[in-house]
This record gives C-alpha cells, structure tokens and sequence, in this order.
C-alpha cells in the first residue's frame, strides 16, 4: 500500500452548541457550504458520527443555510446532544458516516421469527440507550415486537436489559411497596387515596406518577391541582424519608432511561403490545427500587384488556417476569367497565379525590372503594398483616382522617400551589335519547370528549359524570355534563360526541356483576 | 353551552422560514418563553399542527433557548416545511397538538392481520404524501407491510396509490421504454451502454437512474464522470426530445413523491419486501410515463434474490401488477453470482463502460454481452422487430459506434464535466491464499470494501477485480486491486476484507453454468 495523497486537510471541524432542544433525538447542524459536508456528500437527515478521542454520538443532520446558527467550519450539536458528548464548545471534532447500530440485526432477525438471547436483547437496549437508534429504527423495534411478539424470557431479558440501562434506587428498607394501573380508566385516580393510606399505616410508598399522554389526566395532573409535583430527584427523596410516600411526577430521574425513549416513540404510534407493556412496567418499579407492587389490571369492554382471559394472560407474565426481576407481585383484576368516581380531567378529578379523603357524605362509593381494596392488599403486603385484614385496616385509616391528614402532609413537603384553578365555565349536559337503564358506557370516547374539552391542559375542563351502569333513566334525563374553557374545544367535545354515542340505554337493567 | 371567557389572547404567532434543511421532516421551532408553548404543554418532539386559514402543515416540535433562532411570539419552520405551508414571513399562524393520521388505524388493522381495501392505502399514501406521518409512523408501516406482507392486489392498490401521489408525465408517444435492474450486484453499470443503444434505434427512452445509497456507485454516479446528471426537469425533457434518451439523476421531478419518503425512512433500515420493492419501482417507471418496462432480476448466492423459485415468484408479482397498472413488462432473470465487468466505484466503472461503447478489444465482455441481451429485449418491445432479432440489432449499433455517438451526443446534452477525476493512488492487491478455480465470489463483501475504500464519494475509489467465476488461480496471484484517496479509507477496507473473505476458491472448476 503506497501513501502518496496529502492527508485529508478538512477533517475537523469546531463544536457549538446549539440552544434547541430535540428532545431523545440527537441532531447534528453543518452548514450547506461546509467543505466536509461537501466532501463526504451527507444528505440532510443521514446519520452522522461526531467523535473527538473516545467521546462519540451519533446524530441525524440538519443541513443549515445561515451563518448566524452554524458557521461553515463549525458542527453544531442540538441541547441534549452537546451534553451527551461532554466536549467544550471549540473542541475540535470530526464527523462521519454512521454505521446503523449493530443490534438492528437482531431486530431483523426478530423481524423473520427468530427467539432473541439475553446477549441480543441487551444489545438492542445498549444501543438505543446510547441513542444510537434513530426514531424510525425504535419504531421499527416496537413495531417487531407487537407483531413477532416476545415469549415471556425474552420479555424478561428485555426487561432486565431496561433496568440495566439506568440508574436503580435502595431504599435500604425490606419492604418498599408500589402500586400500578395499566390504565384505561377515566377519572381512576386511586392512587391519591391509596398512597396516603399505605404511607399513613407506615410502609414506605415512594410511588412517582405521570403525566397523562393519550388520556384527559394523568396523577400527575391531578395531584398539581394541589401541590407542585415536578420536583428534583433528592427532594423526591427527602420527602419519601420523612412521609413515606408522595405522589409527584416521576419524569426527571434517570430510571430506566430507555423506557422513556420507547414510550416517546410508541405512544404516538399507538400500538399496543403485552411484551412491551410489561417490560416497561416491571423495569420502571424495579428501577425504583420497590420489592412488593401490586398492579390493577381493569378489564371491560372499552378497556385495555378486554376479556378476563386476556386479562389473566398479561396476569401470569406480570407474575413471571415480575418474580424473576426479584419483585414481589400481586394482580388485582378490577371492574373495568366504566369511569370511576364522577369526574374526568384534573380538577373534576381533585374534587372527587378530595370527597373520599374527607369522608364526605355524597363521596363517590366506587371511588372509596376501589381504594380501600387496593390499599387493603396492599397493607397486607406487611408481613404482620394476616391476610384479609388488609381492608379494615385501610378502611379505618380512611374513616378516621389519618388518610387526610396525610395527603395534607405531602401538599405541604412537595409545596401547596399558589395557583387555584376553577372548573371551565362553559358547561353542555348530554341527555338521554329514550328512557331505561344504563346498559355500558364507552370509557374510550367519553375520554375522548374530556380530552377533547381541554383536559388535561386546561385543568378545569374535563366531563362529570352522573349516570352509571344499572342506574335507571328518563328521556331528556343528563348523563354527564362537560366542563370547558374555550368556546374551540366545547364545539370539538361536543361534534364529537355527535358521531360518538358514550351510553347504551335498555329497556331491562343490565345482569347484576360482581367485581371481576 | 354558554361562553363566558375570553377567547385566548395569545393564540397566533408570526411565521418565520429557519434556514435548516431538515429534508422530508417538517419541523416546526417554538422558543421555551412563547405563551403558547407553556399552555399547551408541548413537549419537544411531539408533533403540531400549523395552520392560518386553509393552509395547514403537520410538524415535529423542536424547543428553542436562543432568541436569534425564533423569538417567544414567532413560530419558526423549517426550509421545506415552510414551502410547503406556502405562507409568507410574518403571517400569523396557530398551533395546536396535531392528531395522529386517521390512516394510521389501517397500518393497525394491517398489524394485526386485516386486508387493507384500496381507499386504506390509499388513505396512508395520501396522508404521506401530505407530511402526516412522522418518521416513525413511516417505519411502522414499513415494518407492518414487511412483516404482514401484501397479497398481489394490496401491492397493486398501493402502486396506483403512489403514482396518484405526485406529477405524471406523459410522452405522447406510444411506445416510452425503459429499464430496471432490481440491484445489488456491484459494477452492473448496464444501463450506460444499453440506453444509448436503444436511443440510437430510435425508441423513446426517457431513463432517470438513482445514485448509490448503499452501493459503491449508481448509474447517476458513474455518469457523472462525463456530464452532468443533475438537470432541471425542463431540461431533462428537451433533451429526451432531441435525444430520445438521457442519463441523469431522477431526484429533482415531483414523480412518485411518497415513494421517495418511503425510500428515505426505509433505506437505513434495511428491511426487506418484495412488496414494497414492486410498488417503488413500478410506481416510478409509470409516473415517469413509461409504457414498456423491462426488469433484470440478477439472481445469486449473495445477490438480492437467491434463488430461481424467488425471482419466479418476484417476476410474476411485476407482471400482475405492471399489466393492470398498463405496463407492458418484460422480466430477465439473469446470473447475479458476481460483479458484472471489472470495475467497481464511478470512475472505474466509467472506464468498462467506454470500453465496451469505443469496442475497445479488451472491453470487459460480459458487461457487453449482458447489455446487448437486455438492449436486444427493448428493440423488441418495438412491435416492427420479429423475435429473437433485437439482440443482433443491438449489435450492429454497438459495433458500428452508433451507441457511442448517441452517449457522446447525451454527454454534450447533459453538459461535460469540466473536472476530470483520476483512480485513487493508493493501492492494494488481494492476492489468492491457495491455488486452485474460483468458484464463488462475494458480491456483498465486495461492495462493501469498495464503499469502505471511498465510492463513490471519491469518484476514484472503488475496486478493480482481476478474476472471475471459473478462472483458474495460482497462490499469490492477485484477484482484486483496491483503489482509495484517503490512507484511513484503505484502512477500513481492508480490516474489512481481513475479516470478510470475497473470494472461494476450489479446487475443481465449478461446474459450467449458463445465463439462469
């Protein structure tokens, strides 16, 4: 091999950092006249290597016409991608043509039938928690996933690898208990309740919540009514010290990063998968360092999980994964049928919420007690507790304030808010077309109508229901009414519900259930 | 309903066109102070609607730190993005959260094992073609149709679809012919010696050519090492009209747009589908206002399709759809079990090819031989030529430098290159490890050490290749030569063959085969 060409005289360039922010996804800017640019003939969009000794991202590129933004000897790097580099800015770096990610091979592999090992798994996951996996290529991941499908050890690998990938809290304490609901369920805002009664008995419940994505409020939202709830990982700590629980968004700690990175690609898509559900689930409670969870499985017509056979198939892999991952697991499968309690969006949610801590008289009783079980088994999650006892003890820890007192101690540790917000003003009754019974109700559409309302931006907005599943009614009689702030979103809700109906009346009254 | 707030005040924001080419994606830059952004609860990355009036583009949402960029009360798009809006700067615009594509149920439905109906795919392809789909939507759909798979009518639906998205052209002439070769086999550079002979006869021939995206070089990148490939689409016709032929890039006419997208989202990726490939070809050639077609399957151990059964079945898949989208196609399976001709990268290819156009004695054979087959086959589509006497006819062109004539007259049409390229002055052999018949070579590992080498970023670069299938080798003797430019370039491709051997030698000669 003979060396005659002068070595390449362009080959590095100057970093920047570029104040935008592209969220997980890393992107790179080079200026249109940029001599690399030129040279190595990059497309805008192509996935680009930037490297300087052994820092190393990869990221797509956006090819920019202005001076003001990137000069033509300068790379700039999008806010998180700077950061992930670690490099000054005027660092000398040079760039390249990425490769795709090695463990899209797999994906592949998966892709025409194939099982995934542990190895290939963690690889996959190594390389998207690395970002080395450009949007479409996790899309590609997940999609495989829902329609190859994972057995229940490769969800296993996958869940393992998820937790692998992040930070993991001790809490240094043997039983550390949590609570999930897999979701689906408008105005079930359980965990409000629920926490201040497992806290109040003693154990420790650091549970942290989302925001809602598809649905009209998530915990998150609704416990922001009251107190802030977007707090730094060592006060979130703090807090659990001393009151054994709180109820905040669990956004800002780097647990299980590559969830989030998957949820910001699935969510939009909208496509549901088990596997992807439970490895998500179990390496979020793991990362957070829980030892007993107890997951609320609603299963109904328009839930998530719509026949108690599919709802005891995701209970065994919860369970499978679950004990595997060192986790001690207990599945309630709920009556998923309807909202629970009345409201819908964060405030209406609140009021409801509010009611059962104070054992108010008009409290919504589904609500109540729908908590009471969940904090009931819970509670009997304390080894001293024989089973059963659960309950009551939940029960007189509501009735006697000590729940209230609680949830009042937390507003005060995560900060009250200053702001108060009041039901949108703008208010439509749906009324019933015929007289009978309320036959079903349509969780989906009716969340539809909340969201469409204005929840949960608008804390507000959102729906109140007062007919439920058995209740008789008359022709003209409300069903629910919304809640809206702007004059847009009441006509959105309400041509919606035009094309949507949400109840099914009947001339007899549905079949008695009992709690699935 | 009554309405008693105040609409929102700060509900419009001044359009600003941001200097970034973010290619296909539309990208929409929000500063983190605009009162629209904190209201709503954006986050970076989720996708907004933009609209005033009728005009209205979806985008991705990148969150912005520095006033220069966008100020609080702007709304920033990126170069495409805002061309498409079609506003000018300083319109006010609002935003809002963008629902996901209605057509994104059917990608669903296909998921999990549904039929798509024409108005479905007609549906999705309308929603890309109009920026609808992000990214990742674009992956899930692609995955879906690889993994699930399209029955010949859903293949032909989606190529209707496709052709609908964008401009046609329309030659007025009743027989517009053209070629295709489904790729994958390095230095198959027919098309350069083919299209001259066939304008030469006297057919219309109106071919564009891709350049290479995963491969050392495409005929867009070979001709570019004598003229100009890169015309405006008036110009491209004028010279079809004179020439009855051209040799340029197809990148610049609004033809099959969605197919492009797709192209773009699915090339990183690489996934595979015979679908998808059907639908992107045939789409292209009938939007380009072809009316005969003729296909080159290349069919080998490391070509595209590995086996006669598959190219059978991918033959009748263009004929089904070609025929009812009135396509007259010809399919020729053709031996894909080595490179065709010597070189491999733009220049060196260029030079085959002008040997075979000037006669030249030792003018790669097999690259003559397989581009007077396929001329043969299009001189036919002319209803005038008896069978079987195309290929003759094409002979006589070639040899009487017609065909050079005709590519020198499209050379002086497209405009000359004023700059000369020269081989890459680095050099390195491959020599055999044992003596012996070549019986296999690598197409893939090839290609690969070509593109590693520079091709064809680096017109110079690529590979030059000494033996071929049947060739008898003694130890020591070389097989390939590598050219590159750059001492890093050489490098890489050759760790890259240390672990990737080309060559198979045995030793008995492979048994003699003929033209699959």
């Amino acid at each position: 091999m003979t060396e005659t060409n002068p070595p390449n005289t362009f080959s590095t360039l100057r970093l920047k950092r570029i104040a935008i922010d592209t969220y997980h996804e890393n992107v790179a800017y080079l200026h249109r006249e940029c001599e690399i640019y030129k040279a190595e003939g990059f497309q805008a969009l192509s996935k680009i290597e930037v490297s300087s000794n052994s820092h190393r991202i990869l990221a797509s590129l956006n090819v920019v016409d202005d001076r003001n933004i990137v000069a033509p000897c300068e790379l700039g790097l999008s806010e998180q991608s700077f950061d992930q580099l670690g490099l000054a800015e005027g660092t000398e770096v040079s760039v390249a043509h990425a490769e795709p990610p090695q463990s899209m091979e797999h994906v592949r592999a998966k892709l025409s039938g194939e099982r995934l090992s542990q190895a290939q798994l963690k690889a996959i996951v190594s390389d998207i928690a690395e970002n080395r996996y450009s949007k479409p290529e996790i899309a590609a991941f997940l999609v495989t996933v829902a329609e190859a499908g994972l057995d229940r050890d490769e969800i296993l690998f996958l869940t393992r690898a998820m937790v692998e990938s992040g930070h993991r809290l001790n809490w240094h304490d043997p039983i550390v208990v949590d609570k999930h609901c897999i979701g689906g369920i408008p105005g079930n805002r359980t965990s409000m309740i629920v926490v201040p009664i497992v806290a109040a008995y003693g154990l420790l419940c650091p549970k942290t919540s989302s925001r809602a994505i598809t649905s009209p409020a998530g915990t998150a939202d609704t416990m922001e009514v009251f107190a802030e709830v977007d707090l730094p990982p060592e006060r979130l700590h703090e807090i659990v010290r001393e009151e054994k629980g709180c109820l905040a968004w669990g956004g800002t700690a780097r647990l299980a990063p590559v969830d989030d990175v998957l949820i910001s690609v699935e969510r939009p898509l909208n496509i549901d998968s088990q596997a992807q559900m439970v490895a998500s689930i179990l390496s979020k409670k793991v990362a957070c360092g829980s030892t007993h969870l107890l997951i609320d499985i609603p299963t109904g017509p328009t839930a998530k999980v719509r026949s108690a056979r599919e709802a005891i198939q995701l209970r065994k892999l919860f369970e499978y994964v679950g004990e595997r991952m060192g986790l001690q697991v207990q599945i309630v499968i709920t009556d998923g049928r309807q909202p629970i309690g009345r409201g819908i969006g964060p405030l209406l949610e609140a009021q409801d919420v509010m009611q059962v801590l104070q054992n108010a008289p008009d409290a919504p009783h589904d609500l109540r007690e729908k908590s009471l079980q969940l904090a009931g088994r819970m509670i009997e999650f304390d080894t001293y507790v024989r089973g059963g006892e659960g309950y009551s003890i939940a029960r007189d820890i509501l009735d006697s304030g000590r729940a209230l007192e609680k949830m009042n101690a937390l507003i005060h540790a995560q900060g009250p808010q200053s702001r108060k917000w009041t039901l949108g003003a703008l208010t439509h009754e749906l009324t019933a077309k015929r007289s009978g019974y309320v036959a079903g109700i349509d969780n989906l559409a009716l969340s539809r109508a909340a969201r469409l309302a204005g929840a949960p931006m608008d804390k507000g907005s959102g729906v109140y229901v007062m007919k439920r599943i058995g209740d008789p009614v008359q022709a003209g009689e409300p069903l629910f009414r919304i809640h809206s702030q702007f004059p847009a979103d009441m006509q959105f809700a309400i041509r919606w519900l035009n094309t949507h109906p949400v109840y099914r009346i009947t001339d007899q009254p549905p079949a008695s259930y009992s709690w699935l």
